[in-house]
């Protein structure tokens, strides 16, 4: 039987996953195959410590350059994890020595995966990186094969379990946000230092890889417009849900007469779409293609459904399943014109708190009018016992209007004087 | 560049969209795959009927085997539908000759894809059925290849467009079945003759390739107990309503202890399930696997979505992508190990018209304990206007029995003679 040899790099909670899930499916993926899978070397940083796997049968390297190296591999697993080396160091020589990489590192693919797929084509080897984006949901084969005979419009999704985490939690227990990130924490799904999940950068990586599958364009992460969920409050929670809509942190791609437009933000999404019922840490892509509008949902993370990306990545190589890393071949790879976010169009939720003083509303109405933004409802709620100075909160939601109009709206009446403290900004995906 | 030369058998709207699609997307296609995939010879029952497309370059035969044996292709593609010849013969022919096949045709795999896979395997050819089910919805590749990884346990979907439709506008707008089934008949989505999707065989042709496809079973169509929606009301869907559930059909596919349970029946699911959130035309299928869970969301039929994944199916052929039809070499399928029906395990609800007579409750409730059956509730109607002899709706939710103890229990109370119709039997799936 013919053989895939694999050095595997990183040992951590997805790594070990990958070498049990091999064990225990090892009769049922030659069967498929015709192939066997076999870890034959691996690398870590510390050699001595038990992780509850056998690697007496695996050659051990140090430095994982070498491992990337080691002429006994055909594919480097490369389950590191960072943007620069040694994880990118490691995958640039397996894939100059024309061997193939499967890889979950989304900092790196987002950073610089165009030019990683120029370089396993320049040499013959193959890059697969299914578990970069949505964990366990296969959605880089989705858009790169089953999708093949479609033009997408959009891709959307919640990419990030523990900021969906966070918004399930505060929606449907009326918890803040403080006390959902600690709890978050606590349970493992958020880092000590959240910034990477909960300011959005995280979700910008996946969305990056997901525009170039989608789009057939280099990946192009700087283009991203990031904005995270750290100012969201019950009150916009619970806006939301009077007016028909879940608030989600979603990473958005969609192609626009002016470009491709790129962008993750707190959004508000009607109640009856398939993602806006999506709880927990649960994560789910929707892609609107002109043949075929698909919703996929289930696990974005862990070490499980990590595995279950990387094994199946490790499986089409063993097949010998052709096709490229971005579905098109790197030379192929438009340039992303950029759409700026200054123009992007669509409704707005915007919650201000209008100091208590004559002419505040006559303001703020004006200055919404002066730049074209047509309301749709205006709802203004008094303090409970309202005392004179303390500000009322006023929401507007806006007609389609651009981003621009908006800002440019806001940034008025803040120097008008008539806010109390920064409005909050949300903005609607509608039908 | 390379080329997949195409027969295509059967130009109606799929196969037309196809044609379309194929010319749309051709240079992407190409760029994806290196290969150019050119429709060559056609073959329809109506030569001189104009389609809209452009079929001067391709030739064309009456008889869709002799198509199948033209030396000039490399794959039949097979959408004339039905179990039987032609269809059945030209697959045959296509494969015994050492050609691929790509099909749509869920009633014949139903009935013989096992040795279908067979034949591909001894000639050499290809046999691929991404628009068998669920339409534009890539359940098949993801089974087949994404999940490789994973032991399935559960697969079940919302299969059929038709019945979809009909339940969710009994549901939602409290319509009757006959009038939603007329509007579905009006609308294009039932055939005149509705019999074959709301009865369920639809349905279970679709469940037979997926249960093949999760458990690496031979296909068996036939050991599928299959119950259709015709005797839903709307009393039942209200009261699910009540109790947080949606009726839905569903394919069911489950590994039990005893076998493999495949099931088509109405089934009551927690309107928190994805599945359950499920509506119109648009079809859903959730897979339970140990190591990911997911749940796939879209269009179940219609031209576009059949074409695309039809049109995949082509490009994998193109891109030389390996793998077997089912997952597993043939030899390599069990034969599907029967679960009888009797014996399987869930909630039930049991909708009942009770004569109004002393003593009708407590011989009900006898019945149910003679047979073991806890209940989880009990919801008595009387008609508005009690009139003596005008029967109650009696409404049981039982917890988890057998299928076995209920239908002795409702029989044991037919022959008590309390009952004044038919009663009503629904199976519950829960978390």
């Amino acid at each position: 039987m013919r053989e895939l040899k694999v050095g595997l790099a990183g040992l951590g909670t997805v790594g070990t996953g990958v070498l049990r899930m091999l064990d225990r499916q090892r009769l049922s993926l030659a069967a498929r195959t015709g192939c066997e899978i076999r870890v034959v070397a691996v690398s870590a940083r510390d050699r001595a410590r038990d992780r509850g796997v056998d690697l007496s049968a695996m050659r051990w390297h140090d430095d994982p350059v070498a491992l990337a190296r080691d002429p006994e591999i055909d594919v480097l697993l490369e389950l590191m994890g960072g943007e620069g080396d040694p994880a990118k160091a490691a995958v640039c020589a397996a894939l100059d020595a024309g061997k193939s990489v499967v890889t979950a590192n989304k900092a790196l693919l987002a950073r610089c995966g165009t030019d990683l797929a120029a370089r396993s084509e320049a040499a013959g080897g193959r890059l697969r990186f299914e578990a970069a984006v949505a964990g366990g949901i296969p959605i880089v084969k989705t858009l790169r094969e089953a999708l093949a005979g479609n033009t997408i419009h959009r891709v959307s999704g919640i990419l990030n379990g523990t900021c969906n985490y966070i918004l399930t939690r505060m929606a449907d227990e009326k918890l803040s946000f403080e006390t959902c990130l600690a709890e978050a924490q606590r349970l493992g799904y958020a880092e000590a230092d959240p910034t990477f999940d909960i300011d959005g950068f995280d979700t910008a990586h996946k969305l990056a890889l997901l525009t170039s599958l989608a789009f057939g364009t280099r990946v192009d992460a700087e283009a991203i417009y990031v904005e995270g969920i750290r100012s969201l409050t019950l009150a916009d929670l619970a806006a939301a849900d009077d007016l028909g809509y879940k608030v989600k942190l979603l990473g958005v791609a969609v192609r626009t007469d002016q470009g491709i437009e790129q962008r993750v933000h707190p959004t508000m999404v009607p109640k009856h779409w398939p993602i806006a019922q999506v709880s927990g840490v649960t994560n789910a892509v929707a892609i609107d293609g002109d043949a075929v509008a698909l919703t996929l949902v289930g696990p974005g993370a862990g070490g499980d459904a990590t595995a279950s990306a990387v094994v199946a990545d490790l499986a089409d190589l063993a097949l010998e399943a052709g096709g490229f890393a971005f579905g098109l071949p790197e030379a192929g790879l438009r340039p992303a014109e950029r759409a700026p976010m200054q123009h992007h169009e669509g409704g707005y939720y915007i919650r201000l708190a209008a100091r208590n003083k004559p002419g505040t509303a006559a303001t703020i109405a004006r200055r919404m009018a002066d730049e074209g933004i047509s309301l749709e409802s205006i709802v203004q709620r008094r303090p409970d016992r309202s005392q004179d100075g303390e500000p009322a909160t006023v929401i507007l939601i806006t007609y389609a209007t651009t981003e621009e109009a908006v800002r440019r709206a806001v940034a008025r009446m803040e120097g008008d004087g008539v806010l109390a403290s920064q409005p909050q900004v949300i903005r609607i995906e509608k039908d």
